[in-house]
């Protein structure tokens, strides 16, 4: 493992809880032989700990190898279905997934960064996996613990013709406009949004649609479309003046200019008793990311808090589409994702 | 394969249409040795040749086997990662089960018959699948090609706890209570779905809960409640009186004497702001299919046509559910969910 934040954390705990479980029920033994992060790492050939992995690491003062020395140190240990569980969102780990697969290592993570990197490294990352008979497994890229990816997966291999995705792939987004009924301003959504937590430290990173725009590229390049970033239509919802401002509180202040303009569109929907959505959409080979009206009959209207929904409209699925829907974060589920796709490997 | 009906020919033309694609891009062989319907047989030890199958096994005139023989003799061609597709409705064709994975051949199949029949055959069939290091699969015994069983077992496998599945899984009772409105007469909604294709040819066998019951029973099977179809409580959506009425014309008749008290349940949900839906419950230990009268705030509120809808409650999924929605029956996603599985063993 590298990488050991909430997500980390909560996985390693996870697995400590169920290890007994899955050897007695399932004869699937799982050991954890490394932990890494920051400045901090401890490799045990016959498992660490982990009822006291917390204290172990904090203790551990050897020196901390890179992370491909580290890899390589793992495939020394020469353990059946080694897997690398990368629980960072560092381009910089991405780096030794090459590494990794080489050695027959599979890679389990939520770090998007490599499968919504340039084209050329995704495909070239599914190749060597594919090559090396081990799998790079990033199901949790998009939707956290739902099952996103492997249900497309399915689809697609089994012969089926996406002809449509629909999604909302954003939790702050999805709270942002699920809760704003315009008796506030749009900017007081976001600052509460804030102080709930539910955005990333700077709300620009969510509103700017980024973070949608990689995962809807992932779901686009599973349909088989060769795209990269910027080949996809962003609708960025922070005003042009208020990108370039350098603190969080200036550009809440100037996001007070836009208010007005942001209501507008509420009223108008509400008008026509539909709702605001931002959603990501692949249709017809080209995907885009928008804020849109929906009215009561579109399967987007009724949301509820930070739930994520994908719907995957197909030749078999065609009158009704395969919808799914729940929290697409939060460190239970996503570990718990992680931790499904794990097991997935040792069987 | 066995049974040869909607799902199965549907199935064996989507794996003609796949199967360059999955060889050339995929690296995966997929190769139909054996085709058997009443009376009819082919086996082919080299691949039966799919874009005359139907002809072939029109004209196929030598003895056909037993099943037992039948599988015997795919186990003599020795093939990697054998699979018994059983696409029948059949309670004699899940005695072969047994023999199947006994010799190293896994089994798909839409065939509820053994997953829902008594614990101890559910039992026994998983174990020894286990033990003989193949696969027994049965996901599209639940909602068809939704992923229901896959997801569930994910939750599960990774150490979360269920609390509560909630779903609807009857095809026919959702587009019966989802069109419903009241301007029309009970009896004559069943006859009109009836009519459409959308139930059983007797409707009796849709209304009565059973087929409901054996789904929701395999769901609590798999999270761990050791259940007969008998524990399970089930709403007869048909009067003790029409029950025994040989001819279905003689049930839709008396059907008519209970209209009014439909239509009062009916009245009274409306009163509320509420519909009917025919729901599954799995909630403390105790499994339960009833008619119930649900509100806007209820996700099976909102429900187009005949869908499914799944709902898991869980330590994690705890604020809001893991949801699953779409058409649950059908052969072209029927065969699709079993296309995908026969490919997760090639896998």
């Amino acid at each position: 493992m590298v990488g050991l934040g909430l997500i980390g954390s909560e996985l390693v705990n996870q697995i400590k809880n169920q290890t007994e479980k899955l050897k007695k029920e399932k004869g699937i033994y799982i050991q954890v032989n490394g932990l890494s992060e920051v400045g901090k790492q401890l490799v045990d050939p016959e498992g660490i700990d982990l009822d006291n992995w917390q204290a172990e690491l904090g203790k551990s003062n050897g020196p901390v190898l890179d992370l491909e020395e580290y890899v390589l140190k793992i495939r020394e240990l020469n353990l059946p279905n080694s897997v690398l569980v990368d629980c960072t969102a560092s381009e910089k780990v991405t780096e030794v997934y090459t590494t990794a697969l080489n050695n027959e290592i599979s890679i389990v993570t939520p770090n998007k960064k490599a499968a919504s990197g340039s084209y050329a490294t995704y495909k070239s990352l599914k190749s060597l996996a594919h090559t090396k008979d081990v799998r790079y497994i990033y199901e949790v890229n998009v939707g956290a613990g739902l099952p996103v990816i492997s249900s497309l997966n399915d689809l697609v291999l089994a012969g089926d013709n996406v002809l449509k995705i629909e999604a909302i792939l954003s939790g702050t987004l999805s709270y942002i406009f699920n809760t704003w009924d315009g008796s506030q301003k749009f900017s007081e959504v976001i600052k509460q949004a804030k102080d709930l937590g539910y955005t990333e430290p700077d709300p620009r990173d969510d509103l700017n649609g980024v973070d949608v725009a990689r995962k809807v590229l992932i779901l686009a390049r599973e349909i088989g479309l060769k795209l990269e970033l910027e080949d996809i239509e962003i609708e960025n919802l922070v005003p042009e003046e208020c990108r370039h401002t350098d603190s969080i509180e200036g550009f809440l202040e100037k996001m007070k200019k836009y208010d007005e303009e942001y209501q507008q569109k509420l009223e108008k929907a509400q008008e026509n008793n539909q709702v605001l959505r931002y959603i990501a959409k692949i249709e017809d080979g080209k995907t885009k990311v928008s804020l849109e009206s929906v009215d009561s009959s579109h399967p987007f209207y009724n949301m509820k808090g930070s739930d994520n929904i994908i719907s995957y409209t197909t030749e078999r699925y065609k009158e009704t589409p395969l919808v799914i829907k729940g929290p697409g974060a939060g460190a239970g589920v996503t570990a718990g994702g992680l931790f499904a796709d794990i097991l997935r490997i040792a069987r």
